[in-house]
């Protein structure tokens, strides 16, 4: 059988494909020569598949998309703490190239926009790091993020760094308020190389893919980053990576996004997919048009929106009663809600002398599901009542009542 | 048993009481006289359980917290491409009582500023809608949403429109501009009742699960708005629901929400819970101290945050073969990922001549899911091969193949 | 004779006749409604010649141009320093129409937009006054600026009333903050009806002139106001008459200039004349075309500017000596620069016993000149010299030399 | 005799020698060591007298002071025309370091915020300018207006070369947006020259007494500049000369001014003076603390404001009628308003044969003011009536009545 779903990713793009508005960005020649009609399309899920269609070969420079995922390498290196004290996280309500820095602080507002970016390449690697260790350690994060060894395009780094006075005017700036301590034009040199990376719309959607899987790259299984670094970049993709457009972009498309000035796209849906879309002309907002479309069709189709509603649930918990047994069946994922009915059940239970929870069928707990429910089962037996666990699959780790005493087994 | 749940917010409140910083609003005699140390917490799953702790009785004026509900009233009485072209959705990086409108648009930059949020309230019910017809359309709406009959606080109403000089000041403007139609007085005087609907943290929480719930109330299982409307109003209850502080909040805290002057909090996670919180002391930004601070406290030890990690996920798909059949297990809720996980094994497939799906322990599919399910069912058929399914819970309703055949049952 | 003067401004008409760009103000019928080309042209001399030409015996309402006499009235009513307790005099770099207040002492930014000019009119004749009161007291004090009984255009009040929104928008913020206290309503009533005065052009050239003379109205000899009140009334006209072009108006026509959505202008050059003009025409700033165009025609031809050179200075101190006298002989109008040079040449003085100033031909001394002039004639006295002063015209009142003496006559 | 001027410029050092408060500019540490006792002022006249009390004889660097005169020099360089293209004339309401630039045309506000002067300085000269050239440039200007040859302090230069960020960022921001074309790094360096250039007081007062005398050095005689050129440059510093407090200055001091972080303050009187002061503590807007209290007192004592009354007028013109002899004698300064009353008194005449004018004792002729005497003059003779002119000092070059005939000689 052949897989529906690049077919799928196909009929989007010939949907969109004679949509030619927009032009390429035309400050550098390799942008301005970019072959127009190149149009990709990839989509990487939680659990490590990867789908593409159309023009997913092609390399194109990863350019202001490098921001997030740089983002992320600066919280691994100095601590967030650190990270906050430079760099904010509000949205700007403003275009990339805003100058102005947040008032009393003098913080770049957040790290999507180009002085924000150009602070966290200043402090990445460590205090007394020199230009090329900063570039080699974006340029080897990203690679792991991609799960293959990335380059960087020699020739739209020198042409961009010929046309660089609006990030080398910011950087000064930064370097005045002491937000970088080293010189600016190398700060602005290596941010030049982090956009001239070379990526395909597959390395994109991997990359997303591993902030959406919680910092574990899927494909490879290799844990790159705490998830709660995962969580602060895909919050603040959220909040600011479409720039002045952000209450629009989260309300009507809901994947948190961030796009490249060489058409590139990438977006995130937490413990979904991630998304990787390429198309060189550009609208009037600086982001690639197709590429655009190709979201907002998937976000529609696939109800693939942060908000979008899920579906009504069976009933997850099945009470059974049988002699001096009561039994509770759990199946799915169990989070806060799930165990919450539990306690509630647990909470009127007055059956037998025997407690038994059945989690054989549910394939996850969270954190706090997993001592809600144990909390309840040392209630439980407080009570007088003997508890049991079914747990053939182990899901709940070390499952102690919080006294050093553990459920039955069955 | 005793459930623990009500025991956890306890000492949630506990933990916080001594915090006594922070000042009542001073504007009106009535929020200047409130009982500072009145502290109260309540959470409803989107299954309809709530829980409570502290002065979970007390009553108190709605205030700001009208407006995301307002909102959907709203949308629900005009449709959402006409609220659109009237206020806008993009965060405002201001205080709540910011002036300035849209340049271009003269729209309120979102529903949750004053200016935004009373032009809500002049569009509400329609065209010819009288001051009296707006007010009741948010107080029977605001009774539903709660579940229970609310009422006005007809003094804190009368004390308040006697200091609407801002508000009188916007209202003006929005005629100018013609964004509302009606007498600027008329719509400030029903917004000011709006503000004045008196609500308990279960009020509060009940109304932003029916958000979490996709629009069902889900203690009395009333579907009260379409599942696209609560999405939009979560969207924007992320992006501008804290004022100038909202990427702060959303990366820190992670749980889209919205203050009021009397000290009130509402907060929602999709899918999961609606939280309120009661405490009249306000801190600099207006927001209520310590129940700020109860929902920090919520967000970091319950990992209720909207980027927060899911557990990893265990097998979802089981594979068996025997004789002639080959039989994929489907478990849990199935959404994009899983489906596509599914697609990759059935284009793998060669196995024999009958392809059986067993969705018996899946309980719940996304609507894409499934029609990515029945695609894959419809290739493998078309391949030759015969396809099965197993869902005695009838999980996927109507499962054409998209040209009027059905697959077999086994 | 035929005077020129007329003849020169007719021609000024005549050559600017044909642009007919701009529109007239449509958001009212009266003025909607205005014959389009209506043209008028009128200058007052601080001596209380007064020049017209084109329509000028046409009426039309003064509007915004009230704003900097009416700024005139309440510093008399007040006080200055009352009054910048609630109005600012910084250039606002905006519209008319801006709303915001002055961080953190919330006054509008100038009395010349309009959120000042309602402040101004709210806080005329005292802090009981009502409504009725402050709209006289503007008719009142308008019409001994423009040396006529001047009336109000009930029919455009009215129209303006109904449109009048923003001011009211304006005029709520400005109570909240509490910078006027009577009923907002009442208040732009009353600037209604103050923008609703109606006048020529000869009486704005004659109110302006008013200013240019010092307070001294030039054609009725009735001082209106001090001499240090016009002078803050045309400081401020000079930062902030012409709202956000302020800096091209005063570097490149120099007259500082109020205008009105009437067609109306009127400019002040302080010593020399009042300027008033009319056409119903307006610019894409909302100045009026040609009333501008004309202002820039009397700049240009006449050496009309703030900063313009003046001619060159023959000696206007002659000193002659003869037997035990040396005479001073003075000319012409005797500020500090004069002075000072006679305060050179007299220290420098050794000729003989007697020191003679004859000021007979010096037709005016300001104060600081005569100051530094009977200083002079005292240190010389001390030295021993006796000291005569020629002064038949009695330029110098009360001559003395400090300690009770006075100087010879000879 | 001992001039009573220094004297009074000692009176007003020591009644404000006491106020130690403000801090000297610490950013560099020529600055920081600067003696903060030292207090200095000057005043020289459009005459060419200069007067001074204090520290006179230091120097100091002019820093911002610079501006002014450098906006001189590059409209006599490139015309005015082409720097306004480049640098416009509003008011920022903004401190001096502001980065904003015009929206849709990507100009500096105004030459006297630093991006508008370090553009000045990038367009000096010529296109093809080098840097050493600018800076000789500014150098040979400011010596001819300060009447000596100013040298650099290359210490001071060296160090805020090495704090140069904030201008370095400013930079680069004018050559992105094509405002300045050579290198960044050099236009600052060469502008931080600029600013390093040593003056005393009375260099200041000379430099602004010649921007007061239209353009010529009333010490040294020399025409540096033509008067539009002046013009223009008081006409800015009235605007945007005292930065966000440009209103309050210009409406209580109302001298045109400029400050320099050493503690120079330069101001300019048209016709009047130039005054320049120097004392090191600045206040929290930057000012230099005493110098700013100097002006204000220069200001109420002398009556040194730009709109400060003049003193009332006598009678001007005499009328003598005698025999067949109508005779109009002038007085003073005659300007628009005094040849308008020539010219009303004209239009009445039918006295006799003869008009005479008699000039002998008016000292100056405005050009309008002579054009408008020389038009009534043919007027009454082409009335058929004798027309003379009694101009014995020849205030009136080239008397043509306007077709190649003269008046009569008396």
């Amino acid at each position: 059988m052949q897989n529906p779903i690049p077919d799928y990713l196909h009929e989007v793009l010939d949907a969109l494909r004679d949509d030619t508005s927009g032009e390429r960005a035309s400050y550098i020649p390799e942008l301005a020569d970019a072959d127009p009609d190149k149009f990709a399309l990839a989509v990487t899920t939680a659990m490590g598949s990867t789908y593409t269609a159309g023009d997913a070969q092609d390399e194109f420079t990863i350019q202001s998309i490098s921001k997030p995922f740089a983002y992320a390498a600066v919280i691994m290196d100095r601590g967030l703490s650190h990270v906050l004290e430079h760099i904010g996280v509000e949205p700007s309500g403003e275009a990339f190239n805003e100058l102005s820095l947040e008032d009393g602080t003098n913080r770049p507002k957040n790290p999507m926009i180009n002085a924000g970016a150009i602070a966290v390449h200043g402090l990445l690697v460590g205090e007394e790091a020199t230009g090329a260790q900063r570039v080699d350690r974006v340029l080897e994060l990203f690679s792991r993020l991609a799960g293959r060894q990335l380059s960087i395009d020699e020739e739209v780094f020198a042409s961009e760094l010929g046309t660089a006075d609006h990030n080398l005017s910011m950087a000064h700036m930064l370097r005045k308020h002491k937000i970088i301590a080293d010189d600016p034009h190398e700060v602005v040199s290596g941010y030049t190389r982090q956009c001239s990376i070379l990526v395909t719309v597959a390395d994109l959607s991997a990359m997303a893919a591993t902030l959406a899987n919680g910092g574990v790259q899927p494909c490879t299984g290799e844990r790159i980053m705490d998830s709660a670094i995962a969580q602060q970049v895909m919050s603040v993709m959220a909040v600011a990576g479409m720039y002045d457009g952000a209450g629009d972009w989260l309300t009507r498309v809901g994947i948190p996004a961030k796009s490249g000035v060489a058409g590139g796209l990438v977006g995130v849906l937490p413990d979904q997919v991630g998304i990787g879309a390429f198309s060189p002309r550009l609208d009037s907002h600086g982001n690639s048009q197709r590429s655009r479309l190709a979201f907002e069709r998937l976000s529609t189709d696939m109800g693939m929106h942060l908000f979008a509603p899920s579906p009504g649930r069976l009933d997850v918990i099945d009470v059974r009663r049988s002699g001096v047994r009561e039994t509770f069946h759990l199946q799915g994922n169990v989070q806060f809600t799930a165990a919450a009915e539990l306690l509630d059940l647990m909470a009127e239970s007055d059956y037998g002398e025997e407690v038994h929870i059945d989690i054989s069928r549910a394939f996850s707990f969270t954190d706090v599901a997993r001592r809600m429910t144990l909390e309840g089962l040392r209630r439980l037996r407080d009570e007088g009542r003997r508890v049991f666990l079914h747990d053939p699959l182990q899901s709940l780790a070390d499952p102690d009542l919080g006294d050093g005493t553990y459920p039955e087994t069955p």
